[in-house]
């Protein structure tokens, strides 16, 4: 057993819970002891994710259901300050970002590379794995992250919704030199354009329903051109004002679409902007089904759609391109609150009046 | 200029023509002199597709519309009777298969080998570019693909619907020793579940709303396992029901769905069969939009959509495995019609209840 | 802990063993208890590989080398007499082809599904990781995979060899419809025909420089196109001789050319076969580096060179491409001895002379 | 017929010819007329690559022989100047790209997209073939690319070395967030790196024999890493010491490596540096045959070797990268000629003394 850390006293750990019956509550959670393989860390920092919003106001996402007390949190950077039998990789002072899953490691997808879609996955936040809005938490060590000095909790932390970009770009068809689009200016989508960017896509364009996201977007990559979606038009019409600003011809519309918000409308304008041949990739998906997803339009057009659920191996690669300076996401963190008043911090999240982008948990 | 043929009178030129009214009608056509690069060939076989019984009841299929007469028939097969210009690869009395598009040889999908999605193709049949249900048509050499003579011209005019499938098999994901399902038993799906047999996948099966037509599947790939679609259950029971043919786990089911019938239910259905992070290809397409498309569902198993439009490059491989007796599609061929009767063929073809799967015109 | 399979006496285990001197002797083993996810298997049907004769006769496979007794063969297959704890799958009387390879689960190339890479591989017959030419075997549940009772031990054991050939062909451009090339015809070479078969590859075409490997693999595979090498020509004059046979004109040239000699003339002579924008994949590996690898010609061609080393989620599909009968492997089996006999299978197996293509050693 | 320019005087054509007999003369050539689809174009600056300098010095590049009178240069921009039949997309007064290829356009190569493996391609200063070095050109309309006004001619013909680097990034393996490598700091070698670093890979590392090269490279991309290859050491010796520089496990290793020199040393030095799974990309070739390549190592490793043949469809994506400053090559002219001075030019390009990168003939 690697020894305890003696600089910091492992006494109190408040945590931010969602109860079956759609509350929650900052409360004294125990601190396990560090088993073979298992890190306990202490989280410095949580970003607050719109599925955390999700579970406490909706009580489930899909399938995935509150039964009970769960904390919640799954964007998180830390410390570590105990280790378990047989850790090899980290010590008692690392600083880690939290890869917050753990696949069983066993089944035909975790051997062929893809864990993220492992059936017996534990996934933190998600009932009944506890997540990382509290002070101390046991997690296995290959899925912790050593994080360079030069990076912050923060940008740590972040790491997580650049992951879920970073996957969906991945299994994109995303090229150097050529157009790309997304739908969406929120966390996700202004994390995909980031890395859209850094790929080496132009020119790119970003959509929103949003004047103010849309404007957000502009200050953090310059040079992209926006599209605030028309309610008032049908999806085609919106597909055809976003080609408009392309350019003329076919040749010019993007290979590569990107759909960060999960909502029927932006999805079908977006199979209508994606150039023949190309690739729609759904990023966030909000909702069981869809309604009069074109068809026959992407069939003619011969354009794959492609999902993404989560990531994998993406930690390292996202910590090179912000330790590199590749891609800066700092400015998506607009508020800040101590883990004790995480439940403020949740509020403020889940209020869109606020022009918030990204709130952060630290302690 | 080559030489004509001097062993054969070109003189009268009888054809199928769709009109406008959707009336079809057999008439005397004009027969064109081959041009630079053109040669024209003797239609000998012409199958009846499910696009021509299309154009004719309902004058249009998606954009495409039947706005005055044109000669119907792409899959085609004949003998070369007269060669243009510049003609190098054929000479008169060459057996050939038609392969029934002209793209524009410009634009950048013809640049980058996507020639089935140029916007400009000029498809046989489609108005304003007559087929091949005449005797005599003009057709570029490029699109010609010479027949050896252990074919016959019914295998050479089968070649165009074994290509729709090979460019769905091609794109799809189906691999050797591995599970594939089929959704729907007409003539693309079998030919599709010939290619997924020669391609080594295993275990094989096919569903249909038909058991008359799972009879035949069975009958032309005995060693394929059969489901006959239950329309008093829901989309998710029978993918329910389908999946335990195939065995207990996650693991035995598809990565590769191809799914033939156009229809929502089915294609629901089978977005339901796939195994997590596989593929669903879709070959057919009968309607413009789908409702229920299960977003939810394909995300969190990161299942890629695939669609096709018709073919590239497939003719030569195609001829290549009937020629070599990997695969034997003539069972397909259940009724054939002179080419004076093309009206009672395509009567014929129309009728779902004679049990007919491919119709063929003879000249 | 599980029970002892109670129809079974557990109490000699002879084992054919290499030693760091150069030898090779039958002796008595011990025989080890199955730990926490260990199964202890009766080795039923052990095939002997070119790598044990080359272990036996060398001492080494470049820097993989015999340190110290070492008990041989890696293809087998047989039946389960005793589980570990935490066993799930698998039960006593299970009967199960062994996959003999157990990686980390850690590293990089684990996790993204590459485990056959793991640096930190255990793999049986490779100091000091025993083999399986032994009567009783420890092995990880998750390496051995169920065998349907259609199938038999000698299939069983043949599935490593296949698998090789399967993680060969899905690394390659192997395409249905399309010509391939494998050269050497050898058990690998063979595996590799009947796999490019199995994909619908036509036509197909084996070189080898022995006459009588090439009639075996005519008997084998009978639609097989051979080619004899001529040692007295060049390279570059046996693949212009192998193009003859294939046809005219680069278009009907192999897109996929497999090489399963590891002999620097066979792989130099392939890569002069290939087609343009086709794969050379490299199977078989024989020596450290090769010299006049023509470079400017794969350049000017682009033309791709693959590797493979072993094999990896191969054991499930190749069970069922035996067990279904898409391919037909039997006659690879040439000689079978007695466990008693290991030595005497060694013998006959590195005798050239006698025509064996595989030797197993039964019990 | 489209109208000529009034605003120039198309009299006089000074070119620079290579001869058979190696050596090169400023000469007035005739002018072409533009035929159907051509187009005359006033060359306003080409940029000299090496094949120039080898054609001269060495009469050959393998098979492509000067066996008379020939115009070199294929890095070229300039000015519409007349436009002949049927030309639609370009007018007298458009400032274009010369893209210095023109496929047959019927072969199995061009119809898949890889026109650039045409076997029937007339390459602009490939005798017979006359090249840019000449003040008026004809040229195929398609493979003439609009400028946008923000763009210099200089940075219209750096587009073809561009070029080359993206057809050799889009058929690697670089990655957004992984490491890659670059072996060759010469102006292809600098475009490469230039390219890996907007697809967002990081670190980035380049390596060449000469200091003073690599001083160049820091330069152009400051972050870059650099390594001078140590001719006293082994290539597997210099691979050490370049993998120390990227850290000290497996995993941080490039799984991209680009091979920009064409020497052997270099390609085998390449080769141990890969990390495994990654994939050598072979860009620059510089003589028929390679000795010692090691496959062993790579098929160990399962490293794929990719080459590639120029490149196609590459203009607009590396004009859009030019243009909106994805990409900043203007540093890689150090030298400009006039056209009548185009012998100095080439002197000055052949002598590596004077630490030109890229020399320049304008008009």
């Amino acid at each position: 057993m690697a020894p305890v850390s003696d600089y910091v006293k492992i006494d109190k750990n408040p945590s931010l819970q969602v109860t079956a019956d759609h509350r929650i509550e900052v409360v004294e959670a125990p601190i396990e002891k560090p088993g073979s393989g298992k890190v306990l860390v202490h989280i410095k920092t949580t970003g607050i994710c719109g599925s955390d919003i999700h579970f406490w106001k909706s009580g489930n996402i899909g399938e995935l259901k509150v039964l009970g007390n769960c904390i919640l949190g799954h964007e998180a950077a830390g410390e570590v300050v105990e280790v378990g039998a047989d850790v090899t990789k980290l010590k008692v002072g690392d600083r880690v970002a939290v890869e917050p899953q753990l696949p069983c490691g066993k089944c035909f997808l975790c051997m062929q590379g893809d864990y993220n879609l492992c059936q017996d996955v534990e996934f933190s936040s998600v009932y009944p794995y506890d997540g990382t809005m509290q002070r101390y938490k046991v997690h296995d060590e290959r899925f912790l992250h050593k994080l360079p000095d030069s990076m912050t909790y923060a940008q740590g932390a972040l790491v997580e919704p650049v992951s879920v970009a970073y996957h969906g770009v991945e299994r994109s068809s995303v090229t150097l030199g050529k157009p790309a689009m997304v739908a969406g200016a929120g966390p996700i989508g202004l994390c995909t354009l980031a890395l859209a960017k850094a790929m080496g896509a132009t020119p790119l364009l970003i959509t929103d329903i949003s004047a103010k996201r849309l404007e957000f977007a502009k200050k953090f990559v310059p040079e992209v051109l926006t599209y605030q979606i028309d309610t008032t038009k049908t999806n085609q019409e919106n597909a055809v004002a976003i080609r408009k600003i392309f350019g003329d011809s076919e040749y010019v519309q993007p290979p590569s679409v990107l759909e960060c918000t999960g909502v029927e409308s932006s999805i079908n304008t977006a199979a209508y902007v994606v150039r023949r041949s190309g690739v729609l990739t759904v990023i966030g998906v909000g909702r069981g089904d869809i309604n009069n997803f074109p068809f026959m339009h992407l069939s003619l057009a011969e354009i794959d759609v492609k999902f993404i659920n989560r990531y994998h191996d993406s930690w390292p690669a996202c910590i090179n391109l912000i330790a590199n300076k590749v891609i800066n996401v700092d400015s998506l963190v607009t508020h800040r609150f101590p883990l004790e008043d995480a439940d403020k911090a949740m509020a403020t999240s889940s209020d869109p009046s606020n022009g918030n982008i990204k709130v952060v948990i630290e302690d």
